[in-house]
């Protein structure tokens, strides 16, 4: 599975038009650098267009959204739509505020996404704004668990089926799915709870393996969800007694040591 | 002293609220996560009451304000008095511009700080803005030393009894005062001052653990001062030949696994 | 050469007011810490020229520029001119869309900068706008050579000409030139463009090193992008089997150790 994913990246360096939060967007642009690809971080709208138009993929995160990037996040997304770019969006924070969650919707409206990411409670939040007027349960739990999986994989078909987009959920579990399959993954390690950015990160290596793989974008998908979680658990093995700053050091590190068999030796995944 | 300000912030996992500057705001996200908090970064006017609302902490820092972001900054600072949560002010710069300094006193007027943290020189600025028409002398020297450290504690108090805030007043001695009462707190080493954002991110560690110990507010700001300064010696003691950028990794690698019994035995705090 | 330029930045702690993007933006604070200089970033127009005139050098990088922090750079840019600060800019992008290149050549309009620094696309680009009606040969490779280095110093001396600025071109090669001399410079590593920043780092260097060493603007711009290479060069010897974000904070824990027998030990320069 996923036999040249990592290298085709590295080989066709993918340039990720990335408006994202200010944050973590340090971290982004060394995380697409690591993984093969070559960030530009612009979120003008006199300049959007022309960005997205000269880069192989667009991501929108929406961490720190305000009304001026906002516009500038839907004329990129626009602009690679026309282009047939992947465009993928991390919707952070989406039902923490009406403003997120009206600023997904108007994406949602506005903007066609090939991969939509977030953890479980952020893709509740989309399904809401995705043209159906069933409300999500709400009282379903917020984690991904082996006892809750075959509902969220039930869900996360159904809002890849209304939406077009692969959607990836994130979490203890991760799920990457189509309308008819899902990969579940089980790489990563819970202390990349303990650093900022490892959500924002992974939908930047989403961004680059789409950007060099766009024939196979939920194949690249689910590869950047296995490779990004495989690398904090290598990290996790020679951190020794060091604590969350060395790890995040470390993830990029592996990220940036990644290949087709590394990825083939670790990543732990399974079709449903 | 502070027998249980580490633990209750791992325990509770207090959300910060943090608007902030961009220079070191990921250094700050990290912190928080690394002290045992929930960091949220967001700024935009149409989200900053809902967000404070569900968060335990607001900090204020206005490293690279701008029109924009002071407004969100009053707005979001209102609700968290009408919410009753710690409410943390760092100052950057304040004196360094007529902008800066007007904005705090504007901030000053408008929102009432449970702490307001600073260097001396900001803090007299502070001073200034606080509702008195005595100015403060301006050639009382910018470095607390053992010389004028009894002329600081008196000036701590005295900002305190009329702003009603926490003052805490760092530097190569740190003080941080009530009306009544000083800690004096000799931890942290000459080399902080040489990675940017060790008092921003000091700032918002006193927000985790004010959130985290909203009863206990003056002890809490005691405990994230030492915790600071003590990660900084730690960190310096296993530095061997390696430079600033790794000083700062290592910072927030010791404040991961900061616990009460560590800040015990290597706090240096005397009460005045 | 170069004697006291890196002991002169240590000296003198020159204040560096940086205009920049909020990708790279905390490496260059803590580069400019780790060189001997003191940051100070500040974007508003309220506050620009205040801070400029504190400081010691201005550096300007349009990295995510947008329409206010444009007005900002120009009235620092004016305010820094007026004062005889040493102005660096960094066209990033320049070339990469219209709003980026129009800006250039309004900066390039509105401020006389002492250094320009760039790659070679961006800095051909900057060319096109310093009023000649010649354009540039696009097709001349925007890589440094061997075989086409003496083309590119022809056409650095003649840009410097044009402008009266110190041109800094970096690549695998590097070239600082003035009107009637070059350094080319064969210091640096190829793994430095698998980090985000390595140039925007350099450019603030160069404020840091011209602001202490306003006499010898010319040998200090070449000893900021020599030294910046070294640690590149010292960063990798150590590097072991670590990846790229390691290797980034490398970087900056060598410049913090940098001083004038390192530089003179290691820097390969050539005078043309």
């Amino acid at each position: 599975m996923f036999e040249k994913i990592v290298s085709n990246t590295r080989e066709n360096t993918p340039m990720v038009h990335t408006i994202t939060n200010y944050v973590t967007v340090n971290d982004c642009a060394n995380i697409i650098l690591a993984c093969g690809g070559a960030p530009i971080m612009a979120d003008d709208i006199n300049e959007v267009e022309e960005i997205t138009s000269i880069c192989q993929g667009l991501v929108i995160n929406i961490g720190t959204l305000n009304d001026r990037t906002i516009l500038s996040m839907i004329k990129a997304g626009k602009k690679a739509n026309e282009l047939g770019h992947p465009v993928i969006l991390d919707p952070v924070g989406a039902g923490a505020s009406k403003f997120r969650t009206e600023t997904v919707f108007k994406l949602l409206k506005e903007v066609k996404f090939t991969v939509i990411r977030g953890n479980y409670s952020e893709i509740k939040t989309v399904y809401k704004g995705s043209g159906t007027t069933r409300g999500v349960d709400a009282d379903i739990k917020d984690m991904i668990e082996e006892d809750n999986l075959d509902e969220i994989i039930v869900f996360a078909k159904s809002l890849s089926k209304k939406t077009g987009s692969i959607i990836a959920i994130t979490g203890s579990i991760d799920i990457v799915s189509s309308a008819e399959r899902a990969f579940v993954i089980r790489n990563g390690h819970p202390l990349m709870s303990k650093i900022t950015g490892s959500g924002c990160m992974l939908s930047t290596v989403i961004g680059a393996y789409c950007g060099a793989n766009y024939e196979q974008i939920f194949e690249a998908t689910a590869a950047a969800v296995s490779a990004m979680g495989l690398c904090g658990e290598l990290a996790y093995d020679v951190l020794e007694n060091r604590g969350t700053a060395t790890y995040r050091t470390l993830i990029i590190d592996f990220m940036s040591k990644m290949n087709d068999s590394i990825l083939r030796g670790g990543a732990q995944i399974e079709v449903r």
